[in-house]
């Protein structure tokens, strides 16, 4: 099948966003924990988080525009601090029911049965259930003037998981966290390994660890 | 474990690069066609894509500062076009070795064995062997000052793939097509599906379908 601008452009909206949001393939899924106005805990299902640099270690992540994003944007803008927590299969559906709009002042963590935690001098909620938490705080804001989105830019200031899931090189094992990933706008995946391979030079056969 | 900021800013390069990029989880992996300042067909191996919207179909993807990258970003700043091809299990040896470092007016295709195509008017290569092909028109380019990288945002223009891999509402089955993903800067996965999940409603049960 041949999809051409055109097309694309006369689709109805439900069926436009379901094809383009699947369209690129898997999505880094993230529990995004922020407090609100009031000092209560708000938890959001986002699938927008791009890796931005290692030094300084920043993360990126892109909000929609006028949306159910925009309690976690505005806490983020006003708080400064904010929680990526990666999700299992053992609490998907938890998960994505933190993504039905609950009216202001219900907290997603009582709501759908997620345990919240904080550390000292942080303040935004960590997800107990979550293998790998990660704290960011805000660096920058940058409009994506072309359709209103925003790409929000944080600095990792805190990480907490299992040392059973980080390789003497420092590499994550998401396989062993049990992550699981996602495309479009509802459907979900577990990954199994394949391989890691080695660093590709010309002319040098790959060599799989 | 707790890794702290001050950590992460003292570990050599090395073990923060590999720390830091696979700990997000799964990225979306895409092989970039481009066409090289003499009309030779270039490809790129890349992890950084984001959804922007559906309307206009809108995909982002962040290239690094002074890298390797660079080949890719400045056909497509002179072009205006590129392509993005999904990574199948059956080429993800080649996929991962057009990563290498070919001097300048080399093809890709040609060293990693991979085949290219091209439709009429629209000057970037395709990737026979990939099972969902995106054309894309350069819309903007968006420097990300804080750390040097950069932001193109690019409109899907076209699309290439098999019926069978589209449901009735749009949704595209990565499954079924093969698509596998990405960690950290080495790592691949294929991707298993658990389900897709009902829109989330406050006090209503989810449904897996």
């Amino acid at each position: 099948m041949d999809i051409t601008q055109q097309t694309i452009q006369q689709m109805d909206h439900a069926h436009r966003a379901t094809l383009i949001n699947s369209l690129p393939g898997y999505k880094c899924l993230q529990l995004v924990g922020t407090t609100g106005i009031n000092g209560h805990s708000n938890l959001g299902l986002f699938n927008s988080v791009v890796h931005l640099g290692a030094s300084p270690a920043l993360l990126g992540m892109v909000f929609r525009p006028k949306s159910a994003d925009h309690d976690t944007l505005s806490n983020i803008e006003r708080t400064g601090f904010y929680t990526f927590n990666n999700v299992t299969g053992s609490f998907l559906e938890q998960a994505h029911q933190t993504s039905a709009r609950y009216p202001s002042g219900f907290s997603e963590f009582v709501e759908c049965g997620l345990t919240e935690f904080f550390i000292a001098g942080f303040d935004a909620p960590f997800v107990a259930e979550s293998t790998i938490r990660i704290a960011l705080t805000l660096k920058e804001i940058l409009p994506i003037k072309i359709n209103g989105t925003t790409l929000v830019i944080g600095e990792i200031s805190y990480i907490s998981m299992n040392d059973a899931l980080i390789a003497t090189d420092g590499y994550i094992d998401h396989g062993k966290a049990g992550t699981i990933t996602t495309t479009g706008l509802d459907s979900y995946f577990e990954a199994q390994h394949i391989a890691r391979l080695s660093y590709a030079k010309p002319g040098l056969p790959l060599k799989r660890f």
